[in-house]
């Protein structure tokens, strides 16, 4: 298991209830990836959703996105935190 | 007050040590700016460090970034957050 970084974009004026929605979309499959989304982070003027997960894979990752319609622009391993 | 996410790019080979001193740099002055660096995330292999934070502006943040050496490429408020 490793740390990612996913990054949306395209997401301008998305609301606090679309971003619950769509991280509740990803809780209620990424158990069948070994995928778990800890937190995310939307700025509604810009369109840029930022996600924590731990996951076995970048694919991993995005397979769970794809699945519930809201593909990553980027995914990045982040091994280091402070 | 709000919360921010920023991006730095171009630090490939970061090291876990080297993320801890620059954080800590950040911290050592973040005060003087009404700053404070909750988290940092880092990719050594694409160079891409994301940093969160709670701020007045985003030009606190970067502020206290450019004082310490590792100015950040983009800054976004995220003021959603799951």
């Amino acid at each position: 298991m490793a740390r990612y970084m996913d990054v949306h974009e395209g997401m301008k004026g998305i609301t606090a209830d679309e971003l619950r929605e769509a991280h509740a979309a990803d809780l209620a499959i990424e158990g069948e990836e070994n995928v778990h989304f800890e937190r995310a982070w939307a700025d509604p003027e810009s369109g840029v959703v930022y996600c924590l997960s731990e996951a076995p894979s970048r694919e991993a990752v995005q397979r769970v996105h794809e699945r519930t319609g809201h593909p990553a622009a980027h995914i990045h391993e982040v091994p280091l935190t402070v």
